[in-house]
C-alpha cells in the first residue's frame, strides 16, 4: 500500500473526490431555538398518524418490509386518482430523485434546471457523473421555458413551487414544455400541497413527465424520509430497477399510509400555514424587506443589494435560525420558514430590533 | 413524442432498460405461514427497541432527522471500539453497498467476488454501470484467494460469513488479502453476529478495508432499515458524500441506538439461534442433505445433483416458505433460515412426509 494519503483513497472515483459533499439545513440538537431554517411544517402531524408508528413498534419490526411498500402506494393510487402502477415510494423524494439520475443519466449526460433552485441537484448530478447545465432565473422567478429547452436536458426538472423563491410556474406552462424538453420532465412538487395545482394528471397525457411528492412538508413527516413519484408505468417500472431493495421502514410505510388516510388534517395545517405566511409577507414588506408572492411553506425575503449574512447571523446570536445561501444570486435574501404565529412574531420582532439599531436608536 | 414504447423510454439509460431489478425474497401478506426464506430472526427484538420507537412516536416527527444519524454513530463507535468519524449509517446495509459503488466504481469499473454470494451486488454493479467480474467458489466455499485477487477489481467484496453457504473465511485470509487487492475491499459483515470473529479492528492498519455490518439479521431489525459501516475517517468522509441527504429516519436512528444498549438480549437471541441450528444441522444430514458448517442463522442443505425445486414448492405448498435459486451452482440446494424451534419442527415434519412419498410409502 501507498503512503499518501492521496493513494489512500485510490479507489474512490476522482469526481467524487473534487466534490463537496449537500450541506443540509442546521439541526441543532436541542435547546430554545425558533427554527425556521428547514421549511418543516410547525404543526404535528395527524394524531393518526402517531397511533400508527405506535402501534408499528412491535415484535413483527424484525420482518422485512414490502419491498414496494405496498400499503402506501395503493392508498395512495386512491387518493391521487392514478393507477396502482403509476406509484413508487421512495426514502423521501431525494431517493426518488436520486433514483431518476441513476435510472436515466450516464456519464456526461446533462440534467437541466433554472436556478436558483433546490441545490440538492447539484449534488445529486454529481453523484451520478452527469453534468448540470442551468439557465438563470430572472428577478421575477418566471420559468424562462426556451432557454430552458434550449439546453437540451436528458432529465429536464422544474421545481414548483420552486425553492428557495416559493413561486409557481403555471401548469399550461408546464404542459407546454412536455412535448418540447428532449427526454423526461421532473416535476419536483415537494410544496404542491401549499399551491393551487399539481401536475399529477400530466403523467396521463405525457409519458416523459413524472411527478415527484414528499411528506415532509404539508404532511409534517420530514422524520421519517416519505416521497412519492408519479409516472406512466413503464417509467416506474425502469425506476423501480434501481431502488434501494427495502427503501422504506416499516414504520414508515404505516405513517405514510396513515397521513393519506386523514387529508383534513393536512389541509387544515396547510391553511394555518397560508394564514400566517400572509401576515408574516405584509410584516416582511413594512420592515423594507421585498417578499415573493409565495405558495410554499417558507417565503423569500429580499433587501436588492444589501448583504443579509449579518441579519442571519444577529438571528442566529437570538436562537432564531433562517436559511441564508451564499451564492451571489441570493445574498441580499432570507429564506424563512412559516413557523406558529408566536414564532414568527418572535421573528418579526427581533427583526424590528435589527432594523432599530441599525438605524442607530 | 414518438408512439413506439421504446422511443417513450428513450430517456431511460439502456443499460437500465436491459437490467432485471433484484428480485427480494417473498414477503408473503398474512395468513399462517413458517418463513424460513429471508433469513430475518425469529425472536424479537429487545423490549428497549419497541419502547424507543414508542418513544419517537411523537410532534417532532415533523423536523428532520440528524443527517449523519448522530446517536446511533456515537453509539457504535463506543460499542465496537473505534473513533466516532469511522462510522456511518445507511438505510439498511444495502444502501451503504449502494454508497460503496456509487463512489467508488466509474463505467466499466470492475466489483470482483466469489459466487455464489449475495445476489444484490449483481445489481448493484449493474445500476452503477460497473463491470461484475466473479470467480467461482469451490464446493467446500473456501474463499479461492489468489483468483479473487487476480480479477484486480476496483472494489472486492467478501461476504462474511458468506450468504447462501453461511460458510466463514478466517479473518487472517481477510487479512492478508487487504494489502493485495487493487483496490477496496469490503468485508459484508451482515451475518457476523452468528460468527466468531469480525474483521472491524482490520480497518485501524488497512486503509483500503471497510466492514458493512446489519441490523437485519443478529438485532432483529428487518423492517427498520439500519446498517453500519466502518473504515478510515477519509474513507467515511468520501463515502458520506453520495448518501441520501437524509437516509435514516428518526425512528430508525432511536431503534437503532436502543438496540445497541441492549447487546445481551441480541446475543441471547443469537445463542438461541445457534442451538436451534445444531439440532436441524442433524436433522438434515439424517434426512440425506448434506450442510455445510454455517455460522450465521440460516443453512444451506444440498442433494448434490438432485433439483430441489420440487421440494421447495412442496413445502411451499404446505406454509412453509424457504428459498429456492434458480441458477445452476444452487438448484441442488435450499437456504433455509434458522427459525423457532416450534418452526424448524414444523419444516422437519414436512421433509420427513415428502422423503416418506417420494419412497411411496
Amino acid at each position: 500500500m501507498g503512503d499518501s494519503k492521496q493513494d489512500d483513497l485510490r479507489f474512490i472515483r476522482p469526481e467524487i473526490r473534487r466534490m463537496t459533499g449537500y450541506t443540509p439545513g442546521e439541526q441543532p440538537a436541542g435547546g430554545p431555538v425558533v427554527k425556521l431554517n428547514t421549511n418543516e411544517n410547525p404543526y404535528p402531524p395527524s394524531p393518526r398518524v402517531l397511533e400508527a408508528i405506535a402501534a408499528a413498534a412491535a415484535d413483527d419490526v424484525r420482518l422485512y418490509p414490502n419491498p414496494v411498500a405496498e400499503p402506501l402506494c395503493a392508498r395512495a393510487a386512491e387518493v391521487y386518482g392514478v393507477g396502482r402502477d403509476q406509484v413508487l415510494a421512495g426514502n423521501g423524494s431525494d431517493e426518488i430523485l436520486m433514483m431518476i439520475v441513476r435510472a436515466c443519466i450516464g456519464a456526461g449526460e446533462r440534467v437541466a434546471y433554472a436556478e436558483p433552485t433546490y441545490s440538492l441537484y447539484d449534488t445529486l448530478v454529481a453523484i451520478g457523473g452527469g453534468e448540470v447545465a442551468t439557465v438563470p432565473y430572472p428577478q421575477s422567478f418566471e420559468l424562462p421555458v426556451e432557454p430552458l429547452l434550449g439546453l437540451r436536458g436528458k432529465v429536464t426538472i422544474v421545481c414548483n413551487p420552486n425553492a428557495p423563491s416559493g413561486t409557481v410556474t403555471p401548469l399550461e406552462v408546464i404542459e407546454g414544455m412536455a412535448p418540447q424538453v428532449e427526454g423526461m420532465l421532473v416535476v419536483d412538487e415537494a410544496y404542491a400541497d401549499f399551491a393551487a395545482a399539481s401536475a399529477i394528471q400530466l403523467i396521463e397525457r405525457h409519458a416523459n413527465v413524472v411527478v415527484v411528492r414528499s411528506f415532509s412538508k404539508s404532511f409534517s413527516l420530514a422524520g421519517l424520509r416519505i416521497g412519492l413519484l408519479f409516472g406512466q408505468p413503464a417509467v416506474v417500472s425502469e425506476l423501480l430497477k434501481v431502488k434501494d431493495s427495502y427503501n422504506l421502514s416499516r414504520i414508515s410505510i404505516a405513517a405514510g399510509t396513515a397521513a393519506l388516510g386523514d387529508l383534513d388534517w393536512m389541509r387544515a395545517n396547510v391553511a394555518k400555514v397560508a394564514a400566517t405566511r400572509a401576515r408574516m409577507t405584509e410584516a416582511l414588506t413594512v420592515l423594507g424587506y421585498s417578499v415573493l408572492p409565495s405558495a410554499t411553506n417558507f417565503v423569500l425575503a429580499r433587501r436588492p443589494g444589501t448583504n443579509q449574512r449579518p441579519v442571519f447571523e444577529a438571528l442566529r446570536a437570538r436562537q432564531i435560525l433562517v436559511r441564508y445561501f451564499d451564492v451571489p444570486e441570493l445574498r441580499d435574501a432570507l429564506r424563512i420558514t412559516v413557523g406558529t404565529d408566536d414564532e414568527i412574531d418572535a421573528l418579526l420582532a427581533a427583526l424590528r430590533d435589527l432594523t432599530d439599531e441599525a438605524r442607530g436608536r
